[in-house]
């Protein structure tokens, strides 16, 4: 039978566990997997504090005690949505299929001619990037919302201060 | 006596009749009218659904009944205001005025030495591409408001579908 | 019967009776003819000595007596060959194949899925954007080269002494 | 003894009297002052109306009259914050310590092993960019907030019917 | 005792067994080892013939029998010298030192502070990416050259015409 | 009488005699000079080796014991000659009018309407950037072809081994 391999994308900031959700459920039906880390040239803001080398660590290692293999790639932002589907190509290792619940990745790969699903979307309250982000800015609990892995990361290099400290930014 | 060319700017995220009104109107006084696509880089986005290739044929199709000679050029951003005349009239074949409604567009012109014109305003409710889009995304009735040759492009490309999909994205 | 468009792409620099005459060519086969004018951000350089809207102009005036139906597009590089293709298409109206006799164009458009035709080879000598800047640097006779209008185009901007200037520049 | 020079970073649109006395505060602990003029490419926006160069020149005139010596370096946004300081450090004279007061510039310079002092704040009210483009908007009296060699230069350049013009602007 | 982790570039055109036994070398010496895939955004070019994700693939499947744990990055080119290092550091896991022969390498490092180490020079003949592109090109043997998994993928991907077709181009 | 103040630049990869010997004769007939350092982002090349911000030393530097008042200001390229004017035009303080003998620079502001002198070449052997570099790289004297103040500057940063160690770099 045919190797499988699909393709996932996200920004990861940080890593969670409805993505480690998402990615334990998409390898039930793949082979391998290839993890798109967008917008790879962002780091130090409020809404994307970790730079893509840190988010390759949380991705390794929140993925190091499953057997799912995969490929995590950064994916700097070309901003221009025509020529994306190409550019993650380009960078990628060759995948059969998408998965996403982003109404533009889906479109994008779609009108690519690009097979795409749609995994089951992870309900648990707090799932969310932005949510976790917000919970280290005010102080309140975020710690069960990742995997293990992701907290050592984000304490090894002091993430929760630099997160703090970058949303208090403002531009005059 | 002199041939007079003339240069207009738009996103034209769809080409409406408010700006055919105006294109009717500038052709009145002048020879040849160049047509900006601006933001040409851009697509698939809420506020920027159509390529700038998709914008072209809406513009060469709605002029095609007319005799108005003109050349439709994309016109990619620079992010630098400081450089964007010069941008223009590189990409451009010469032209002698601008018309535009668009006080930074004005202001650029006018400090670069260059002629400007304020073409009528199209008063009629809803001649604008905001507007235009949300009722498209909302399901209201738009088609009134572009020429007809555009409400074929849109639907030749499933712009409609586009528009609605990538408006849903929301960016976590 | 259906309408067909193609797609041709050159730098003109300058347009020339070897483009003429494959342009002519084409436009037997086909009903519309999309004519991409590369490195469009690039002039006043020894092998790029016109902007990309002198570049319009020569081909709009050179085919004005034709009944050619054609778009000339300007296209930016994007310094990525792998994207290149979908930069082309979110650029221009949509097209159902492509003219080249260049190698990497092929390449690109074959691996894309886009089907390639070779134009027939122009062989008269000097058919060549390189030749005839070489002869308009020297001093030599190059008119015969290039259709009357882009003669008239050229020498309205000063043509023949900006290349010769800009030829001159050595970088240190 | 060891020559001292310090780094502070601002856009400066426009330079007002807060900066002033930042500057001639830091002055006090310092040899030399370089002055990064931060978005250098911006102009003609409602947040960002003057050049990079009409920024140098109000500067050096508001500084024209102390004895501080000073390096003004329009520096050029790169949109990636992990590569800033290095790309800050390779457009200056080199410096030993960094002041400022913007949690971003400080964790950025801290992270890189750069020692950050914060200069006092300073208090008056309107001593902030957005608060003096705003009364330059709206007709009301700004010129008490800036030295008086920046009235001059904003004078000279037209520039608060820029900044009203520009910030008129809406982007459909 | 610590965990050492190393870093090395190389634009692998293709991955080679000089590559192979650099890595193998170095890896007896560290616990992971961080390969940058540099010029990643290049393909398609006689220098550059391959994508960023076909040399991911190479690497991983070169690496496959070896147990050596590796984070396959592609790095982008920003054209900027004084700030690569930042960049590789921003993109990649961190590292406590870099393995390289390549003068600008080593100095950009060093000048950085970061340790670095020349690995033993692999010293048979042919292994150079421009010797095995030549030797592609001109139908020269070139699989000895490197390991069976990269002949797999060149094969794979139609590499060998690809690389001949895109160095007939010439750039007129 | 009214002030005058003009532009010359140059990529400064040393600033050497010959710079300085332009910049005297061009103070004669001016009151300020805007000096821009071109290529500004570029560092750490055979042919670049210096950063902008170690040109900008150079200059202070070398014109400290003058009374010529000048800034100098990094301009980083943008690729495009068509707007290269414009750029450097937003970048600098107000001119009145350049000197240069270099034939693009020339032409560029001439076509956009600045009045262009030529300054009286340097002939002595050896001052050129290139012919420096030569000689660095080489080991021959190169010391008495620049101001002692570079000397200092260059001896500081190991600016010599700097560019030793990038010349050797060879792409493969």
């Amino acid at each position: 039978m045919q190797m499988r391999r699909a393709f996932y994308i996200g920004r990861f900031q940080p890593f969670h566990l409805g993505h480690y959700s998402v990615i334990t459920s998409i390898a039930r039906d793949v082979d391998e997997l290839v993890i798109g880390i967008g917008s790879a040239q962002k780091s130090h803001e409020a809404t994307n504090p970790f730079t893509a080398g840190e988010r390759v660590m949380m991705i390794r290692h929140a993925l190091r005690d499953t057997d799912i293999t995969h490929y995590a790639i950064p994916i700097e932002d070309l901003q221009r949505n025509a020529v994306w589907v190409s550019h993650i190509v380009s960078m990628t290792p060759p995948f059969d299929m998408v998965y996403s619940n982003n109404p533009l990745v889906i479109r994008l790969f779609e009108e690519a001619g690009i097979e795409v699903h749609q995994p089951p979307m992870y309900h648990r309250d707090g799932y969310s990037g932005r949510e976790i982000r917000r919970r280290i800015i005010a102080g309140e609990d975020w710690k069960h919302l990742v995997p293990p892995a992701v907290i050592d990361i984000i304490e090894d290099i002091d993430g929760v201060e630099r997160l703090r400290q970058v949303s208090r930014t403002d531009i005059d």
